[in-house]
């Protein structure tokens, strides 16, 4: 008797930006997967078991929550932010492509959250009002030319970019090298935000300039905003600013 | 006496998709300013007023919701899906920016949603699940030979393109325009996914290849994801077929 999996997302980390729909579901799961400090989020019954893990270890983690549901559990894999958003709904179903047969007849449901970025637009104004795109700076199932091709392409076109995992201890000079090849063909006067921790008690909002943003601002936890050359910024006297991205664009010369 | 502007987003449709952050505002708030569809979705008391206008009026609507707030009201803008997302959050800032110099004074708070792309890819598998881009279909802020430029560049860059706005009476051939432009950069077998009503009860998800894609398939109602070169499809006996990006990515040629 088979059972069933759901992957969900919590939202960027603040409990009111879950979702009832993520809520309800981990409600009826029996066993978690996930990585450790997601799984922390959770209030969990005692009759709720966890499976922790680290975020280096995403395929072999979807596949142990696959055999656990075809094995008649009700699993639940916990990402943070959105499931779909360089997170593990890709992974449970490229585990399923390479996997047994039967797991494709699984009971499988993904339930979408709030991603990071527009957690971190919401703070800042809306950054993202107008065409934008998302990246990861991760370069381990990427090659970094790749990341530099692209980054160069969605600048050019004028679309804002939020980066993902921009840094971590094992990627210490990613960051630094987008912004230079951004600063290539962006306006140096171009918003950039810092989005530490959207919506929770440690959060940290940085608005700066392309010509001033400095990796050492951005930690794992961190999303990165930066504007096309039409976002702007409002100052408001006693309040942080506002970055937003008009609706409106022109053509380009 | 300032009162105060909360600015939400209901997330696609299904009320299990709000989150419990913009569920306490609109408890909060005693008058709201959106599309009439939008307000439509909310379960208002008596004592709560509603000022519902047309899709097109956003400026207008920004505005006189920046006049309630000043006045003293505790006001509420609605949209559908994320604030952020081509919806309300951006108009509020050019309204501000543009406005009374007291407006930029104003308590003002921006609450994010669960946005359409993020619904239609939980529900087709994790077609987002690499580098993407969000992009509007709409040429009433922009000119079209923009809309060109920016597929060409996104898909040339391999990212996968949600597209936003794709259709409506006064735009009907803007979709199978954009479609021919991408068959010229992608592989004809790329996947295509038309979402129509996440998550609510007349939802539609329609996976096809982007030679079979018709803009017949898409209404205002329809978020249109198109794939990477490198998105697949897994086929499901007896359930529909997922529909996914692989994390990894290889260099290009």
């Amino acid at each position: 008797m088979s059972g069933r999996l759901v992957v969900l997302g919590t939202g960027p980390g603040n409990p009111a930006q879950t979702t009832p729909e993520a809520t309800a579901a981990i409600a009826a799961a029996t066993v978690f997967f996930g990585y450790g400090p997601y799984l922390d989020r959770l209030s969990l019954r005692p009759d709720q078991r966890r499976v922790a893990s680290d975020n280096r270890e995403e395929l072999a983690r979807a596949r142990a929550a696959l055999s656990a549901a075809h094995a008649g559990e009700n699993v639940c894999i916990v990402s943070g932010g959105d499931p779909g958003v360089f997170a593990m709904a890709a992974a449970v179903c490229e585990a399923i492509e390479h996997g047994a047969p039967a797991w494709r007849e699984l009971d499988l449901e993904i339930i979408p959250g709030v991603t990071a970025m527009l957690a971190v637009a919401a703070r800042a104004g809306a950054p993202l009002g107008h065409d934008f795109c998302a990246i990861s700076l991760s370069d381990n199932l990427k090659p970094w030319p790749l990341i530099e091709q692209r980054l160069h392409a969605v600048a050019a076109a004028g679309l804002v970019i939020a980066l993902y995992n921009p840094i971590s201890r094992a990627r210490p000079w990613q960051l630094g090298t987008a912004f230079a090849i951004l600063r290539e063909v962006l306006p140096w006067t171009t918003p950039v935000i810092f989005g530490r921790a959207a919506g929770r008690p440690d959060e940290a909002i940085k608005v700066v300039t392309l010509a001033e943003a400095d990796p050492l601002h951005a930690d794992m936890a961190t999303c990165v905003i930066i504007g096309s050359p039409e976002t702007r910024i409002i100052e408001r006297p006693g309040l942080p600013p506002l970055v937003y991205s008009p609706r409106s664009a022109e053509a380009k010369s």
